[in-house]
């Protein structure tokens, strides 16, 4: 079972219009709600394809209950911690005609345009500290049964019981190691330094969340430095580039889709991380690994929300990514 | 007790960001989200002065209980009829630096700026047949401890139960003067025309509202014309410009705040149908309830959402409001 992590999630809500005109009002033709946040997206991603999955996160609320409601109506496994503050919400705007969506080719090429998305994201309820050490102990308790914990978005910074803070994804990443798991890591900042350091089995930055925390422009040895602290592998998302992979053991990788596909690519990230945390949980080889990586972030682009994957995009792309030794 | 009836009310979320640009992710750093829809932002208004109120509503799924829990909370009295369909939602983007909001100043003037407000507005669920007549019923049913009827917002074709398709604002008004209440709608397009036609009361239309019906540039003539078309009277919002009230005995005037109040212009006009329903229930003449509607509606904008007034600028505002016979 691969156990997901979200410390903040939200409601996650999506109007397409026509075009966006500052100043005025705008009739909505297309409505998407659900719940969202990095980890429960990878938890929807695998349980849409009858991955075993469950979902770790705080809710707070009336709006958290959409998020409990949703998921269980979605058939999507989750178990989560009641806290005092109200789950958040984000709101995406996206140009979009009616009549302008186009019908799915596979293998087009330009001239193609990612849809104009405007992302308005609440910074989402502070935790206490008793809130936040519930939420450690429901992961831990699922640990048992879970062979792959994926830790993804914003974390709240870890107070332990005397007072003492610590780097949360750390603290993730020694919990998983201790009892013998992997620990996938989605995460930016600081967090994102700690959890290599930790020794995370993979780490999945995209290009600018790696640049920033190593300062080197170099994807490559970026992902090398975050090995070499002590990660065991770093995975970058380079959007329309594919993906950069290098291991602690001085393999790397190129993966690149054999088109650009078009579309929304909130959500692309987290297809990558479902995708590697399947991966891992069945022993693939990291090719095996990272051609699964692309086709499903091609497909989450085509699908209009984050969380979803397009059967046609995926099906077209899973024969056709190039995987190469770098 | 003044009652006031919503068909398409919303959970109204407003963002605040520093700066809107085009195709990025914004922290929002200020939220608003709570009941909405123009008859509901009535019902606050008149609840936070103390005045007796009652909203009645469709509510769906949800999205809809927010909208309960929320006016339970404020003790706001409402009698929601439960529906099939989801409640919508609308959100509202604000550019407002956390650093830029200037203090209230009472009698500031030039250069002043609006807010740019940009709205998304869900287009709200269809009712069913059954829906619409539980709703009907619903109103009649608090009829007869009512003083005023506000009916507010957009209307769904009034189908009664031998498929007859009628005006719902034409059904409303009807129904109000056949048991003696007097009833002030806040609607447009062709409802607004069926309105005057039944008699109504009051009609608050905006100034491109007005235009839109009766096809005349020039407010005075326009608002004339609804009521020789059988309006009791029609006052007219004109922003800045202030209100036009004309009513059918031929009296007519012009009200203007002493200053430009700048903010989120988003429920003034609720503001005045509150002043305006409050105005009629104790009987004040009407240059006392244009001043109520001016002042309120100016303290409606300067407060940062739909439904509240700032307390400082309508105690300002309140004695210096210029009402002049035209």
């Amino acid at each position: 079972m691969i156990l997901t992590f979200t410390p903040n999630p939200a409601w996650d809500v999506t109007y397409e219009v026509d075009r966006l005109v500052a100043g005025t009002t705008h009739r909505v033709h297309t409505v998407y709600a659900r719940a969202g946040g990095k980890g429960i997206n990878v938890s929807r991603i695998l349980a849409k394809r009858g991955i075993p999955t469950m979902a770790v996160f705080p809710v707070g609320r009336a709006v958290g209950r959409l998020l409990t409601d949703d998921l269980s109506a979605a058939a999507i496994d989750h178990d989560p911690v009641e806290i005092g503050g109200a789950t958040r919400m984000t709101v995406t705007i996206v140009e979009r005609s009616q009549a302008d969506r186009p019908p799915l080719e596979a293998g087009r090429c330009s001239p193609l345009r990612d849809d104009v998305t405007n992302v308005f994201a609440e910074p989402g309820p502070a935790l206490t500290t008793d809130e936040w050490s519930a939420l450690i102990d429901r992961v831990d308790r699922h640990l048992a049964r879970t062979s792959v914990l994926v830790c993804s978005g914003s974390f709240p910074p870890d107070v332990d019981k005397s007072g003492q803070t610590r780097s949360a994804p750390a603290r993730l990443v020694e919990m998983s190691k201790a009892s013998g798991h992997l620990v996938l890591l989605d995460t930016s900042g600081p967090g994102l330094l700690a959890a290599a350091e930790a020794g995370a089995s993979v780490l999945k930055p995209n290009a600018q969340e790696l640049r920033e925390v190593v300062g080197l422009d170099d994807l490559c040895s970026g992902a090398q430095a975050l090995c070499s602290a002590g990660a065991g592998a770093v995975v970058v998302s380079a959007g329309e580039d594919g993906l950069i992979a290098v291991t602690a053991a001085g393999e790397a990788w190129c993966a690149r889709p054999p088109f650009r596909v078009d579309g929304n690519p909130t959500g692309a990230g987290d297809a990558v991380v479902a995708a590697l945390a399947y991966g891992l949980s069945t022993g693939a080889s990291w090719p095996e690994q990272l051609t699964l990586a692309v086709a499903w972030s091609a497909a989450a682009v085509a699908a209009p929300v984050a969380g979803e994957v397009d059967p046609d995009v995926l099906a077209t792309v899973a024969g056709q990514v190039s995987i190469v030794p770098i």
